[in-house]
């Protein structure tokens, strides 16, 4: 596994729009991302409907087990919105007014704007630090290793790229990859098998493709090493050769 | 919540490449709407990596907690593809050759091509009963209440449209819509909440847009009971218009 050395994270993404089909989630892959490149490898995703018995006890099973844990979604004004009162009754602490966060949205709204719903969104567990939010006024926070964020993914964005250089990360995950038109994941199987056992300090993945220019298959080489992972893909392109196709260096084009 | 006389379900995403930002998942919102059509709401999405111990232990919690389990990911011809005997471990069986999965199979493939990798694919916990595959060859399957589907996208659709009219469903989730131009849903939140709490056999869900069009709220009903949510709408329109907005029918355009 390339991520002995690496932090865990766990993502929760709340809300039942991603759960009914309405919404296609655009936040895995982004947050994904970001922390494979801040050393913070994405270990597992829960999707959660806005029930408050599901949303704390989730919180407090995988923030034992995973050294950070971000969310997304229900940290707006409306019913539907409990994420923050939920983060609160998981870690036990009392549900209050963010002096800082309040005052940002009071000086925000015009005068008599900032109604009750509004400052739902001011009121946090005690001891909650803030998340920046570039976007729109509301913050997001932070409690212990729990990083809670809007669901939105413009205003997730805008958090994420706040939140991030924070956390302390760990060596970057590296991936290298090469592909073949036309190889069935059959052919290269047992071959494959052999040079993952050779780099246990690697993640070799197998994916089929199937894309206007051809079907074929890439295989992805993931790790801290990025001189491993050459290595290891090296191996793979002889392999493919041997099997009558052309490596291609890289991934497939969309 | 509108899913008191359904069966549940919960859907597991085994693979890699979505926690590390390879790839866009494409399959929720997919099977998260054909559920919801046949009355069976999908409660809750997990993405957990291909680690055995971490399927074995998923699968076990889930199929216990929910009525169906559906997973994608991890049943080809690999040593990344370890779905088929974990689930097998999980279910406490012997993992073994599946006569129809591998007559089938070795129909398909000329002579000597049906190799150790690809006999992989034919080799199932004792008891699996087959779910067809009209895209490639290799089959999916159930056993007990866990349908093991595959990850690929246009496969993965193969094996629902196989599945989804034998699993035994409950009432439709149907839902309706209203949107505004230009309406905060801090403005809106008040009395959206005193409509939610005349509707208890609703979910009322209340989603902020940013489009070309305009930005705005919509606000959806999801329940059993058509006339229910065509009333809770009609409510929510006329909160919009006392709040000088004007409702529009159904969801915004994209």
């Amino acid at each position: 596994m390339p991520d002995r050395r690496n932090p865990t994270a766990c993502l929760l993404i709340i809300g039942n729009e991603v759960l009914s089909g309405r919404t296609q989630d655009a936040n895995i892959k982004v947050i994904a991302t970001r922390l494979g490149e801040i050393g913070i490898p994405l270990r597992e995703v829960r999707v959660i409907p806005d029930v408050a018995e599901t949303i704390i006890a989730t919180v407090n099973e995988v923030r034992a087990k995973f050294d950070h844990v971000l969310t997304t979604g229900g940290i707006g004004p409306t019913h539907d919105d409990i994420t923050s009162e939920c983060i609160a009754a998981a870690f036990g602490v009392p549900w209050e007014k963010h002096p800082d966060a309040w005052a940002r949205m009071e000086r925000h709204y015009q005068p008599g704007e900032f109604n009750a719903a509004r400052q739902r969104m001011a009121t946090m567990p005690r001891g909650a630090e803030l998340i920046g939010n570039p976007v729109s006024i509301a913050p997001g926070f932070t409690i212990g290793n729990v990083h809670v964020m809007a669901g939105v993914p413009r205003i997730m964005q805008g958090m994420l790229d706040w939140l991030a250089p924070r956390l302390a990360g760990g060596p970057p995950i590296i991936s290298r990859a090469v592909h073949a038109v036309g190889l069935p994941e059959g052919r290269i199987a047992e071959g494959l098998a052999a040079i993952q056992a050779r780099h246990p300090g690697l993640d070799l993945g197998s994916y089929p493709y199937y894309r206007p220019a051809g079907n074929g298959v890439a295989i992805i080489a993931k790790g801290n090493d990025p001189a491993e992972a050459e290595a290891a893909i090296a191996e793979v392109s002889a392999l493919m050769a041997a099997l009558a196709a052309t490596p291609i260096q890289g991934e497939p084009p969309m």
